[in-house]
């Protein structure tokens, strides 16, 4: 069966009934047809005084290109722990619809372990995407309407930062000229996701935090470089006006009808990767276990989710689940090459204790890289359908020697929450004494001292590098004021060095550091180790030349 | 009281009861909140065999540029009738974002006749316009991917007429530069509604014509002049995927719990200027009277109406309701200037006979207009406060001798569906016989004639000039087989001529065509009269700077 035959064979519950269950009063949410709803932000005020769940963030070593199912496993881990009878949320990002249509298909989950409906949250779910866009590119017309009505502010055109915005996937928009009547302006598009308001939206507490950020965006440096904001040229209002619903969380379910809150989608480069803070903190006084998924490796997505998110929320994490998988720790043991497009070698798909040995080491530092922040690490063995089941429980027992809290092989993708139930049983009991949680790095150090920090004590460097153009960067941005923000690293996912190809667990390398940028309304400073792409493109086949909608029955066709 | 306080000093009706009202079914809607609601489809199907209502037009002279009340009196009249003891629906276009947060403000109505929610109306609605910017740039980034990919078409990318689409008004993105990795290649942006796709979706009868007009989009010639379609990229099935939702019309009401379908919002210049086919085709199985506007006067929306949309609809228009002002029929009569931003002289606002009387005679031709299509029309007046009540009279009176098959004064503005009782009324026995109605032109007649017909007809000119271009995009299109479409007329709406300046009823004139665009989706030609904006720009001051988000709340602000 497919996931598109998986998700339409189960019959959806009435999402008021799960919302019911959660404690939520029918007043308090906003219907979107009977399976989606929005959530008022007034549960949090409701709930204030509520004792908190336990909280979860799933997390993975670094993966293979492709995904080691880290939101099947977040989801799996909240239907499992629901059959164990404790009261579960997962919360997820949205995923971005422009790649739907691109290379990647849906990012919803797959096999026994999804959220539905699957074909609503891959398109348009209840239109936040939308509206980060039209609310980003206000703020982009506003500033070149200032540069057309006579530039009262002396913005440099050459020093204008904020981009526009477009959630489709399209490769022509990276580099474009504006040929204004002020003149020629080069700019540029990032896909939604990339926009700094989708990382605004994530990360605020609540209205007045999403208003002020929103007020704080830096988006062009004056002529005498003086830092120009988005509060400056009179759009920051308009621009909440336009995010006011954006801001509920967005109710859906597993297909096994645990509660998924499905809400805002920031890239894991240019921003922090995570799902919103105002659903992880809803969550939290509604069940007894939230299960929330970060971007990428621990390097990345938990590293900025304890970093970035949790400052801004307040929240404290209980534990981290490292979900790892034999085919990812082979190829980090130098098991075979993986190459897009063809099928994997049978030295990562089938027996090969070997590099799984020495594979194993990368997954030691994702355990440290959770316990470097005073949070115990439970390790989850993703197993996939032919995976020897010796070599899985190896994995387990030997992550339990490298000081794992707890460690299971979990079968979620193939029986959904059943398969689950042992990852759930080892969450419960390693998240029973409170963590030690502490941020990695203080806010009063400068940025080199945070950078550094990450590289050497996540990463495993020997030290960073910056460029010149980063140094002068990074001047900029401690003299304008932006020194006490976090840092939020942009590197590869696929190794836990800036080296794509480097595998394993590498030690003595120097990681360079090419450019800093300043997102002020996110509240962080994204230091950028090499190229990152913000506008993804289509590939000579795009998923969408297959997806189609039956006229008759007005199904989709072909949505992966 | 503002618009804004109006609107928030009633409480709604729940939507479900309004729905219910209209003989809906629970299952047939797709709630959005409680005062919001897509209507499926099936709708239909189940009252195929249900005798249709009565099917009336608005329309209006020639306004001044700050319009003369022709969403109000749709509003009231449709509220009018419902007090009369009779089921009425009004149908609407959604209103476009961009403006919101520039010049305009919103577009819901104003006084005691609007639609609400406003704000919701206003702004992001159900998200239809997003889904067709999406729509819309899908295709945009399929064509240059394909460029990207090596052009097996043979595309000539200096004949690419597909732009891109954004919701924002957006000067800068009128004119840019894509600097792609194929090369550099002009291209530009227009507002959502001037989109194609708008047009297409409003057009549109069911499921498999959206499907079809998507995969007939005219995009690109070749190097040998050949047209290239949205099918042949491989992206008109995803295009409709992306509409699923927003083909559904939504569901709201007005002031006085009439029920109102908010649907499209396709442009009146480059399109037709019409709220949805399917809207219109589901009211009328529901209610006994559908009052529907068209954009700008009857020269403009009604002569598309009847054209083009009733042909696309099969639908048959029983009477046309002409709106007139004193102040617009003053403007006529050489009552005064109207200056942008200046407030009006006391010759268009306080008594003034002598131009009343002579600018008289643009509404007589707009008369005619509906007239010419076998349709009879009655007239509203439409009473501001201090209209001098003498010559609201007069006008009334006057309508009546010159042929309208009725005539009131209206008070809508002011007192709500009381003050458009007497049109109502009007409406009711003036819609008593079936009209004659007729098109205007023969499908097989070639474009030239089809153009020279409403020029001399509608407009009252004495023929067309086409200049060398037209000419030549004449030639081409009826080569290429879009000879048998209708036309689709972009001129001024401010003049019976191409000429804003040229008020009351003009004679003896030449109507210079400029361009013809083939909107092969949407099933038309558009002749350009002088040269159209299809991305507005934001004025000195936007109205966004003005608009907020109260923290506390949650309430908008500013907002008119």
């Amino acid at each position: 069966m497919t996931d598109l035959q998986i998700a339409h064979s189960v019959r959806p519950r009435p999402i008021l009934e799960v919302a019911k269950e959660l404690g939520l009063q029918q007043e308090e949410l906003t219907l979107f047809g009977s399976h989606k709803a929005k959530i008022s932000l007034k549960v949090l005020e409701r709930l204030q005084a509520r004792k908190l769940g336990r909280y979860i963030l799933v997390t993975a070593i670094n993966p293979t290109p492709l995904g080691e199912g880290k939101t099947t496993t977040s989801i799996g881990l909240a239907m499992g722990l629901t059959r164990l009878g404790h009261r579960a949320v997962v919360t997820l990002r949205q995923p971005s619809l422009g790649p739907v249509f691109g290379v990647k298909g849906g990012g919803t989950g797959g096999g026994h372990a999804q959220v539905i409906p699957m074909e609503d949250i891959n398109l348009h779910l209840t239109g936040d995407a939308h509206a980060v866009a039209a609310s980003h590119n206000l703020l982009s017309a506003f500033l070149d309407n200032h540069l057309f009505q006579g530039n009262q502010l002396a913005i440099d055109p050459s020093r204008v930062s904020w981009p526009r915005a477009l959630g489709v996937s399209d490769r022509a928009l990276r580099e474009i000229t504006l040929s204004g009547e002020t003149g020629n302006r080069s700019a540029r598009f990032v896909i939604t996701e990339a926009s700094e308001v989708m990382a605004v939206l994530a990360l605020a507490r609540d209205r007045l935090d999403l208003r002020e950020r929103l007020g704080r965006i830096l988006v062009a440096l004056t002529t005498s470089g003086r830092p120009i904001v988005a509060e400056e040229l009179g759009c920051a209002g308009s621009m909440a006006v336009l995010l006011k619903d954006a801001l509920e969380p967005n109710l859906v379910q597993t297909l096994e009808g645990t509660p998924a809150f499905v809400h805002t989608g920031p890239f894991g480069n240019i921003a922090h990767g995570n799902c919103s803070v105002v659903s992880d903190a809803m969550a939290l006084r509604c069940a007894d276990f939230v299960v929330t998924e970060a971007g990428f490796g621990s390097d990345l997505g938990a590293e900025k989710f304890f970093n970035i998110k949790c400052r801004a929320s307040g929240l404290k994490p209980d534990l981290a689940v490292v979900v790892a998988t034999l085919r990812a720790l082979k190829l980090h043991g130098g098991g075979g090459p993986v190459k897009a497009g063809a099928p994997l070698p049978v030295s990562l798909t089938g027996p090969n204790q070997d590099a799984l040995a020495k594979g194993f080491a990368n997954l030691e530092q994702h355990i440290a890289n959770a316990q470097a922040h005073g949070v115990p690490a439970v390790v989850a063995v993703n197993a996939f359908r032919d995976d020897p089941p010796a070599e899985l429980a190896w994995v387990r027992d030997q992550a339990l020697k490298a000081g794992a809290a707890g460690a299971a092989v979990s079968t979620h993708w193939a029986e959904g929450g059943k398969g689950a139930e042992e990852l759930a049983s080892a969450v419960v009991r390693a998240s029973e004494t409170p963590s030690q949680f502490t941020p990695l790095y203080e806010l009063s150090w400068p940025l080199s001292k945070k950078i550094e920090t990450i590289a050497t004590r996540i990463y495993g460097a020997k030290g960073v590098a910056f460029e010149p153009e980063a140094e002068r960067q990074l001047e900029t941005a401690e003299r304008l004021g932006f020194g006490r923000l976090p840092v939020c690293m942009a590197k590869t996912p696929l190794s836990l060095s800036h080296d794509a190809a480097v595998k394993g667990r590498p030690a003595g390398f120097t990681v360079p550091i090419k450019e800093l940028r300043v997102l002020a309304g996110a509240g962080f400073v994204t230091a950028v180790c090499s190229g990152i792409q913000l506008m993804p493109g289509l590939p000579k086949k795009p998923a969408g030349e297959r997806i189609d909608l039956d006229p008759e029955s007005g199904e989709i066709v072909g949505l992966a």
